[in-house]
């Protein structure tokens, strides 16, 4: 990927002398910014913006590292032919007009990826505004000069956008606001073939990027992507568009691609460490805080408040607990040595209110912010420090240098939030930057992204995605033949099968043809019992009044047995299970996504099923771990936590069967769902008493 | 009132000429600002600021309508007894030193107090900021002057904000950024006298203002405070501080005050109409839009998105599902008007991407904008406009005034998001400002605002709180007398008795002392049974083995009356009640709050009680609205929907439940709380099976 991020020569096939024009536009950031060889490609032009012009890329001197095309849709085959043919590593699509407008637009599209495949040569975009390096300076992007004139705050974010309008809206909006710093900026467009997992790959090995930003739409090869992320040592933000259902038309209808289930993304990301954004300036914030703080900073997220106002505070105690921080409770000579700073009548606390202390002390030639947060940083049980203050009194400027030192020295990170004059808060802003100091002009941004910080993964936690042995064996000849063979869903008693088989518990049951088998059945099992009549494509039991509960004794089974095979004209067969009493029910599942595999799922049983939405994912195959945040993430874990004085469940145990879940969908590609439900949970543990195994 | 908002004569008690001092400042800020006559007092000096200066404010030749008192804290009881000599209706005390710092404090107060009760004289403060008015420009604050040099955007929004740096941080933030009109601001301080009832009840009646914002600590008095939110025909936003537990800790230190329970607080807002606010910044966003839309728009929350870029398109749909608002589908006329600006390939959908549309334009020159914009207007199935814009790019450039004038013929609320370079947001965002357009420079923000905007409740939708007839009567003699004489908890039967006389529907039940009541009782109600033992003082009858379940004859009936007895030690007695299985459990209560009075609570019931918090408040007397507006707030409402095949519960009647159980504890004050724990849901109705009222 060098001849991208650090060709020596660079090729602009569509340079136009006409300033209003994009291919102008990416000439002249040329000029301006790179400092190889730049060949402007244009048959009308024998010189454009002082340089030599050529006809066509063939007929450039000397080697080519990249060319960026921005010629009509229609030409840009020929173009990516003839770079090809001068052995150009790799091309960088400007041009639109491809998949994103139908059919036509399509079918030029295919005919790259043809070139692709035919030449090796590596595509970038179409329908893209390129690449910018904010430490080279470099400039391949039709972006117009203007835009970019104040110049880059080099940093350690790299951003991969997928919207070309908003990369460069992003870039301009960051860039003059003077707070972020940024490493590269990619836009990458309709990623026929360079895509997010290139370059995230890229940038695990860039040295330079610290934190990896992405906006994507469309996530196009899912289990890769996971992999990469699971294994990044660098933190990575993701802001995913087209959650919603008619968020994933739009996304659809935009850069023709498929937003995938969001549940299952959500989860994904999660599994791999990922944090998710939600909005663009918001997950810029969040990158620009994870780049001064690429490791989760000590501690358990117990937090000073420092504030020159009493209101500021409070309402941030109420985020702080919001965003699951905790106040810090102040050592004994914490507290001593704050109260030499404050009037006699004032309390220690936390939050600590600054202003008493500062008007005391005026005169006295006292730094109290200093002071205080010295001794605040002394404090061990003291982990971050979150610092409201007021731009616009030169009486209470905070000097940023020492902030930054300070915050560097005990390992405690500092955040700022500063409200009041705005030329002040930008000034501010421009010293918090240059010192790596991380100020906010919305408070409860501040503390989300102080959250952000302090809750990382520690990247042992991450366990990356390891196959297991396949372990098909462990199903009998007839089961595994039923998987291979049959279609749509396999009946309750051979799905309960399978499951068993990997380990999973499933309710004590028995199947009868007969009254005798049934009476057999019944007194093996012992009441109350539970009996359903077993009907080939009958998915609705119930709503079919083909479950009977509450079976106490034989003549009740008999009555059922007749009744429920009467009802089924005497086909299918009747199944007779232990009725179990349970607390609560959980659902458990597996789905294949198309993007990401097999996906195991965790929700709520029962009514409340249909009434909260609490269903939580995790890609197969899940490390032991994997399961284990399924579980931690599941809005109802309550249940296994041995609630109304119940036993706890063995989570360990538990994370065993989800895993087993995943595995059962990586083994089996004929399976495309599996749907327990309900799992019930009682004192005695867990026990599937319903399930369906659904194939291809 | 009004001698605080527009007096004609102003004293300083505490005047200055150490331009360091907020002695100084007040004086200084009301030689620029007010236009009446202004009166420094200070015994040391003759002549201050070029004005006579008066050893004390009895010797002031003339009336005074307010005196600014800014002395220190142990002199301010003298400052205010000359005030009320000299017949001064209202001061302002901006000194600190009082309940906030302690014992020494508060008698300090108490002594104001005092005074204010024997005089007359209205106290505002102290501990405070003062007042502000926008419009005609007065500060009477000890903000240093510089601060305001920019001067005021007059506007409709009025805020009252109980946080002294914060109110004038706020006020210099909203001055310098340009984008927020202001009519007036009040720093309330420590409430001692003036608090956000009176200054709310002044604005109802205030032409001036159209909005008011609120920042507050406590509410003092919770019942006036709603009823008076509840009356307002003008928007309300209020950002509660001291929500979480730790909040209201640092809220008690701030400003000596106590924060109410958040939940209540909380239902007892949405019951007023009153918008909740999360975050300073995101209240001033609330209230600016507000004043320009002080009324619900027309329609459902339609939106059409029209966007320079996709990316923020997909986001922006993902945000407008998220706050429960809609895409607009365009009708057949907006699809072919924006189809003729429209390149060909290009498919006309909501998001409107407009950037094919601009390229497509250019040099033919068309207001692609503002074409689009008409077509979109047009559409009767568009309610509001979310532009997603660009700042930077002369080429799409809006025109403000434009627009304002196109929202305002039409009446569809058009927001915008802009993004890109940070001076020409601010142009464009001073642009807006002039033209009442409403600009954001987050996404997430635009949509929130709009969808409040959207979702204001229509004032007619807000019944005011009238106190209904009362009707203890309706309560037998002997129930009458237990509620007046006993304490603690009533028994199970006696509570329920007084819950079916005010019109709940409770459970069949009869009372057994010996095993032919037993009998007999059972031979009434029918199987299957539940039997409880009633033991006095015995609250937690399923931990106590004190309930049984499931008793289906007679034999069973007269075993479980021996045995629960026995448990008894044959005292207290046995309760037969129907067993009635339901699909759901709901818990209803009403608990009286220091702020509010009595609160009527609806949760959900059974194992899920403790694994989700979601009960919802409501603070009586509740209207037939009211009621219909907790369950409509109850997260698990779905559970009265008749979901599962099974019929809807009659949300009417069940309002009427609510309704009295908000009743019971107007007309009963020694009843401190009543819980019916739980309330079953079944397809024949609702029915309260177990139900506790507990005494002062």
């Amino acid at each position: 990927m060098e001849y991208f991020f650090s060709p020596k020569s660079v090729a602009v096939i569509g340079a136009s002398p006409n300033r209003a024009k994009g291919g102008n536009s990416i000439l002249r950031n040329l000029i301006t910014t790179f400092k190889g060889n730049i060949y402007p490609v244009n048959p009308k032009y024998d010189i454009m913006e002082g340089l030599p012009c050529y006809p066509s890329v063939k007929k450039i001197p000397g080697d080519v590292d990249t060319a960026i095309i921005f010629v009509p849709a229609r030409e840009v085959p020929q173009a990516v032919s003839d770079c090809a043919d001068k052995n150009i590593p790799g091309v960088i699509i400007e041009s639109a007009g491809f998949s994103e407008i139908g059919e036509e637009g399509n079918e030029l599209q295919m005919q790259l990826l043809k070139i692709r495949r035919e030449t090796g040569i590596r595509l970038w975009g179409p329908n893209c505004m390129g690449l910018v390096d904010g430490v080279k300076g470099h400039v391949f992007s039709f972006m117009v000069p203007e835009a970019i004139k104040d110049g880059f705050i080099p940093g350690h974010l790299s951003l991969i956008v997928q919207s070309g309008m908003l990369s460069g809206g992003f870039l301009m909006d960051i860039v003059s606001n003077r707070i972020t710093g940024i490493n590269k900026v990619c836009s990458v467009g309709n990623k026929i073939d360079i895509e997010e997992c290139d370059l995230l790959e890229y940038f695990q090995s860039d040295e330079q990027t610290k934190v990896i930003g992405l906006y994507l739409e469309s996530i196009v090869n899912g289990r890769r992507f996971i992999e990469l992320c699971s294994k990044s040592d660098k933190p990575i933000v993701v802001l995913k568009g087209g959650k919603s259902a008619s968020g994933a038309e739009a996304a659809i209808s935009h850069t023709a691609s498929l937003a995938g289930n969001h549940k299952i993304i959500e989860g994904a990301l999660s599994q791999a460490g990922v944090i998710e954004a939600r909005d663009f300036k918001q997950m810029v914030d969040i990158c620009r805080c994870l780049s001064v703080h690429p490791r989760r900073p000590a501690g358990l997220g117990r937090v000073a408040i420092l504030t020159a106002s009493g209101g500021a505070g409070i309402v941030a105690t109420d985020f702080i607990e919001q965003y699951k921080l905790s106040l810090a409770d102040f050592n004994a000579a914490t507290k001593k040595s704050l109260e030499k700073l404050f009037p006699d009548w004032m309390p220690v606390n936390n939050p600590v209110d600054i202003w008493p202390a500062i008007e005391a002390s005026m005169g006295k030639g006292l730094d109290v912010y200093q002071k205080s947060l010295d001794s605040l940083l002394a404090d061990t049980g003291v982990d971050a420090i979150l610092l409201c203050g007021f731009a616009g009194n030169s009486k209470i400027m905070l000097n940023m240098a020492e902030i930054s030192d300070k915050s560097r020295k005990s390992g405690k990170p500092i955040f700022i939030w500063l409200f009041g004059l705005r030329d002040s808060s930008f000034e501010a802003q421009k010293q918090a930057q240059k010192n790596d100091v991380l100020i906010f002009q919305e408070l409860e941004r501040a503390v989300e992204c102080l959250a952000a910080v302090m809750h990382q993964k520690d990247k042992g936690e991450v366990t990356p995605m390891i196959q297991k042995t396949p372990s098909r064996h462990v199903l009998s000849a007839d089961l595994l033949a039923a998987i291979d063979t049959a279609h749509g869903p396999l009946d309750e008693h051979i799905s309960k099968k399978i499951l068993r088989a990997y380990g999973i518990p499933v309710v004590e049951e028995e199947k009868a043809k007969t009254i005798e088998e049934c009476v057999q059945a019944a007194g093996k099992i012992g009441f109350p019992l539970v009996m359903k009549g077993i009907f080939p494509c009958a998915a609705h039991k119930t709503e079919m009044g083909l479950v009977r509960l509450n079976i106490t004794d034989e003549a009740g089974a008999e009555n059922s047995f007749t009744a429920l095979m009467s009802s089924m004209n005497q086909k299918g067969y009747v199944l007779l299970q232990q009725q179990i009493e349970g607390k609560a029910e959980i659902i458990l599942g597996m789905l294949k996504d198309r993007h990401f595999g097999p996906a195991v799922m965790m929700g709520i049983g029962g009514i409340m099923a249909e009434i909260f939405e609490q269903s939580v994912f995790a890609v197969a195959p899940l490390s032991k771990n994997d399961a284990l945040g399924l579980i931690d993430r599941f809005p109802a874990k309550k249940i296994l936590e041995g609630f109304r004085g119940g036993p706890a469940i063995d989570k360990n145990k538990f994370a065993e069967f989800l895993v087993a879940l995943g595995e059962i969908g990586l083994l089996h590609p004929r399976i495309k769902e599996i749907d327990i439900n309900p799992l019930i949970v009682s004192s005695a543990g867990i026990v599937a008493v319903d399930a369906s195994i659904i194939l291809e």
